[in-house]
């Protein structure tokens, strides 16, 4: 029975590039890890090994330092749509790239004098954005998000009213922590703007795309905002609470797909001791986890994020 | 600006459990972790937070041992395929469940005598399963895979005659070290048959299932026989070798998703020592890596593995 | 040939414990993860298998859950010297107690409103204490550390000046990245104090001990500090300013052994694109790194700390 | 207050080398990671930065490359030997090297024909090597291992009789499943044999060293079999099981140090569904975990393995 070849993609992935540019004595640096995906007509180098219209994956790697040199990394999206760009009009091959990046962010440490050139790894979340162009329709779709995020709520959470069937023995509780690990995905609604996808030598010469490092730490701040600020029934709730803020609150975003994975603690059983436990001593579980996901659009906006990009391992 | 609930699913993630059978002195083990996502009329819960609709992910964990003990574990596949249909016929909200499975391999340490209860955790790959039951369909989709098999030939391997742009310094080879880490994901034709999904008490009423176990076996080795007997002058070629080796000799598979890192083994250079090295020594890089995904379909199918499901962190 | 039992100890380890209190409507977390290590008369359970003189690990992490409910967790140091003393004074056949805390920092999210519930997990390291109690001698060895501390300097490190053997290649530079990885471990002078180890119902009734808390963040802010204010020859040098800089603004700090990981950042070569690169665009390593190791004691004071206990994997 | 300077090392970390050799069409592999820490009159690039008796780390790396080149991986402890002797007689502010080597496993892929190029990663376990050479007197120490081995017994281990005191719940068990990761480290008597350490071109001139690599199999064999032939009443009891095995039937190993987490398998409390389980289904728990570690010595030899080495981290 013979065989078809369906959709493939190759590249480079985490080529991990750290940028430094100085003002004077102050320095700043963005530290990035690159995954680059393109696929275009690539049915040859399957089915005979032919190379010859294939761009070896070293030379996107290459080409992620040398654009880090000459333009500089003035944001992940920013960073990846130019590397986008230039694969797909630069190789007759290449019909779409897939551009994704994972920032990790840095703070200074305070020094006496004018010198800024010593950072602290900041957080234990990573900021990610993933963007693809289509050449043949000149269309962009940029996606922010980010990973990582810890937090936790040690009241204000219920638990109760569910679904009891024969295998079901939790007990309702109604005072809980309710504790997640964000992992949140949003499309932009940008596209490139007036429909032709831009042609120029710049990224997007349609409609100015947003601010991205400010649409960034926006959302960030939504997210976390309206975790602390709801007063939780399930996590259920608490996601959408976050999500429809994130999309209210950010003109520009169309789309938002959260996975929270349910971090659970549990009130350690102090009874035999004689003790009691009034919502005093968890016990941090690791596995399993409930694992909470939803998508969350605006009104009228159709989905395009993928559910498994947020995935768990 | 309002906001809507896409696409929503949650379960119980990562439950290990552990089934032991005997056969007089001799065990059995299935070594499992299972990850539930169950979705249907859950609007009601992400809006207001009532739980009337929802079976705790706490219950979906206990079914999992439940169940172990009461069906057994034939293999990942049937495992999975009798809890999810048990969610969806089981609760009225719940439309579609889809069960992940990873299975942990086990060999037998010899002992004299007839005893056989003593084993060591085998390779280093994991089997995967995940089935897709929905309930309006009354269809299954069923995926078996494997991740994390890590191979390498030491010859047979070339990499020329690629395109070459401004970033290109990458040198020719005729001669060079591939290896990688298979992540596979193939999906069977197998949908639960006659077009009414089943009823009964049994899993797929229709045409009987395949023999799951035997199927992976085998498919697992026509990947490896393709990885070492394919003269490769990319991995690409050696990716398709692999994918439609594995759909032509697997009667029941109509579909393939392959993910292969190209794990880098670069030459070191010993010329500033004065010394040769014709392939004898080598340096193992992490990162970056090429990364080389494609999808081989049975001539006639259609494609239904998402593209990040094999996704690479 | 006859072989003997030597050094032996067991606990339980990884106990994940949290601990909340209020102060009205803010809360307040210590997140642990703590292991307990007991050591004393055993001969008899690894020889025959009697457990007569064993108490559970079981036990052990029963006795961290309900301490911590009883004594609330002042500081990981406190935490930990409580547990040892217990088991060291509580059960005739354990002689020695080693108690080993991690602890996970979190930052309050800012909400509008008195309460304080909500929290995100902060940076990437890991405070640790290592507290042992000799219950012969009646004395106490209190180690302070952390681990995955990440910094960077982007100037002032230059490397030139070594030896150059038959093998060496690396050209000298007067300007580079450095960047580590802190791991550290510091010793304190205090043991518990007048020479009984303290016998009432306190932790150590000689000197009063330090301020846990205080001495932890100022060493951190120490090992900062010195990183980010050091010009650079070497980080052998930087690992020497760092060390004596905390002993010697931490008068109570005896010793400290330091494992710093070179993360090396190579500057990517631009040259083949007809690009230059002036200390702008580097690539990150992750393997190999060089690993520099080195003990700073007071003057006079005797080095205790084992130099595996900050080994890197 | 001054400080002085303590213990201290330097040297590269995780060199990850593959060395190939071809018998006509038939190769062989071997797939290490090779860390070095180098000691001696190190005090002035602590203090001043001055590098002039410092070897860079990277001079370190490429050792590592061309030795594998000129001398072939006989085994790990061979070609470690062969460097730390190498660093100590080459540079005379090198006073100890101490050379530690991880080894993956690999098994060949069977194929039709004569070639034998095609391997695929076996196992999950790590075969470890520390060799120490110290120059001054001219001494050797090869620490052998292994972790990472995963084992389990289904039935054979009881566990009762143990201490009871306040915080006591556990309750005893006359079946229960024990499953460890089994993490070793054994010392050789040889130490270089004649007094003289040996001097001349080869390694250890004095009693030929042992069969590395038969000597590591057997080992592994005898920890295994001692692990699955003992019928247990505590882990301690087969922890010494296997340790007295590895000694008593090793003519030239002197001591083993063993760290064994107690992978615990809690029965799954079936019971609220109507449900027995005798025994069948387990779920496996992650943390906390039971850590047993002890060192077993031939009858009259002296400890030397650090207890830190076979840490968990």
């Amino acid at each position: 029975m013979p065989t078809v070849l369906g959709q493939n993609q190759y590249g480079k992935a985490e080529t991990r590039v750290v940028r430094v540019t100085r003002d004077g004595p102050v320095h700043h640096i963005r530290d990035l890890s690159v995954s680059i995906a393109l696929s275009g007509t690539m049915d040859e180098v399957h089915l005979s090994g032919s190379n010859a219209r294939v761009l070896p994956t070293d030379t996107t790697k290459n080409t992620v330092f040398a654009f880090a040199k000459e333009y500089g990394v003035a944001s992940p999206e920013e960073f990846a749509a130019r590397l986008a760009r230039h694969f797909v009009t630069g190789q007759e091959s290449i019909r779409t790239a897939r551009v994704r990046v994972e920032e990790y962010a840095w703070d200074r440490i305070p020094t006496p004098g004018p010198a800024g050139h010593s950072f602290v790894r900041r957080g234990r979340e990573t900021r990610t954005a993933q963007v693809t162009f289509d050449g043949a329709g000149g269309r962009w779709q940029v996606l922010s998000g980010l990973k990582g995020l810890t937090v936790m709520n040690t009241t204000d959470s219920e638990f109760h009213g569910y679904v009891k069937d024969r295998y079901t023995t939790l007990p309702e509780t109604r005072d809980r922590i309710l504790a997640t690990e964000v992992n949140a995905c949003w499309r932009h609604a940008w596209d490139g703007g007036d429909g032709e996808g831009g042609g120029g030598d710049g990224v997007g010469d349609g409609a100015a795309p947003p601010d991205w490092d400010g649409s960034w730490e926006r959302t960030r701040g939504h997210l976390l905002a309206a975790f602390a600020e709801t007063y939780s029934l399930s996590l259920q709730q608490t996601l959408y609470a976050m999500g429809s803020r994130a999309v209210e609150h950010g003109p520009g975003i169309d789309e938002i797909r959260l996975s929270l994975p349910n971090k659970h603690h549990f009130l350690a059983d102090l009874k035999p001791f004689g003790l009691g436990n009034d919502n005093e001593v968890y016990y941090a579980a690791d596995r399993p986890y409930g694992l909470i996901e939803a998508t969350v659009l605006r009104d009228g906006a159709e989905a395009a994020v993928p559910q498994e990009l947020t995935n768990l391992p």
